[in-house]
């Protein structure tokens, strides 16, 4: 029986990536990169994406698709943030994005009028980092409140990610965490990691973090490909 | 093939189950009640077993069966608090535990010789609250730097609980926490939890959730049935 489960679950698996490859090249053609964004719950990614949104809107058109298990309150956050349409998915229950989810939340999405699409993944740590939902690149999030051994207890999340942003830093102060054990641990998960560290509550490390998704966007734009 | 993945997931939940019943009644046979402690990465599982361990090691014979996706590190830090075996099941990126590694790791521990078993699952809100473990009671933890809404967003975890457990509460005057508002949102979506408010690193309400545990002990051993 194990063997049939691993069996669908790799179909399962080959077709999503499939569909995955089909939202990078609708994606690419746009020219309009996507960030998956991966965490525990509860590590900031709304409250990152309402700040990303408030700093970015004027300047680019920004595409926003959010994942929950239950509840569309991340959604409802986001849409006061933008005055484009904010995507909702709820998974009932299910722990993950998939790429199908992302194709037809594309469907609602002038993608010629698109920027920059973020993707809100569901709060979780472990499954999302096994999906490929078409983006340019994942970006795992991580609280200093969380211990600095995550990046090591949950690798494949951090693996999959080109991205770290380490959210929270206000919180420093009043906490033993030890930032720089926290980051050798990222990198000697993936040595390739590209680090941003910010307090979106205080705006902290918000500059630069800002800085990178307009230098993707200008790079997706000028792409000669 | 939605069908057929269904199907095999079924089948593979209900040997679970059937696992999981062998557990419970080799457990509630040593009357050893088993509690499995669920919450995102970094809300503080380990912290309060270590804690718990320490208050308790004099009085009570307590086993410990912790997982995670990669490391032992939980279970590193746990040996540290107690003289029995503590018990590691690495996943290898798999989401949650299931009853057949109990069920194995029940193997290695006298159950005539202990009072009670502590499982702590791997840092995931969402799948562990799908899987039995025949545990007497799941205990979901979330932080107070998690956000207000995380019942509402994983209501399974909290409906799959009986008792919930706020951590972290010495952050508290750092935060921007509605800490009654969450509570709501809890008893919202499952009326029948019943809340510890604690925090592992200054004690706070460590001794409501001690007296807790020694009376769910006393209660297995007086049970007639």
């Amino acid at each position: 029986m194990t063997v049939t489960v691993i069996d669908v679950r790799e179909r399962v698996m080959a077709r999503n990536d499939e569909i995955a490859r089909g939202v990078r090249e609708r994606l690419e053609r746009a020219r309009a990169p996507a960030f998956n964004f991966i965490s525990s719950p509860g590590a900031g990614k709304t409250l990152l994406l309402e700040r990303t949104l408030d700093a970015l809107n004027a300047q680019l058109r920004i595409a926003v698709v959010t994942g929950d298990c239950q509840t569309q309150n991340d959604a409802d956050r986001l849409a006061r943030h933008t005055d484009r349409l904010v995507q909702a998915v709820v998974t009932n229950g299910g722990c993950h994005l998939d790429a199908r989810q992302i194709y037809t939340a594309l469907g609602s999405i002038a993608l010629d009028a698109t920027d920059l699409l973020l993707i809100e993944n569901v709060g979780n740590l472990v499954c999302p980092a096994s999906w490929d939902l078409g983006e340019r690149s994942k970006v795992v999030l991580f609280s200093v409140t969380e211990g600095e051994d995550k990046p090591l207890k949950y690798p494949n999340a951090f693996r999959a990610a080109r991205i770290a942003i380490v959210t929270k830093l206000d919180l420093l102060p009043h906490l033993e965490f030890d930032l720089a054990s926290a980051l050798g641990h990222a990198r000697a998960v993936n040595p390739a990691l590209r680090f941003f560290l910010v307090s979106a509550r205080t705006g902290e490390g918000m500059p630069a973090w800002l800085d990178f998704l307009r230098g993707e966007v200008a790079a997706a734009r000028d792409d000669p490909t």
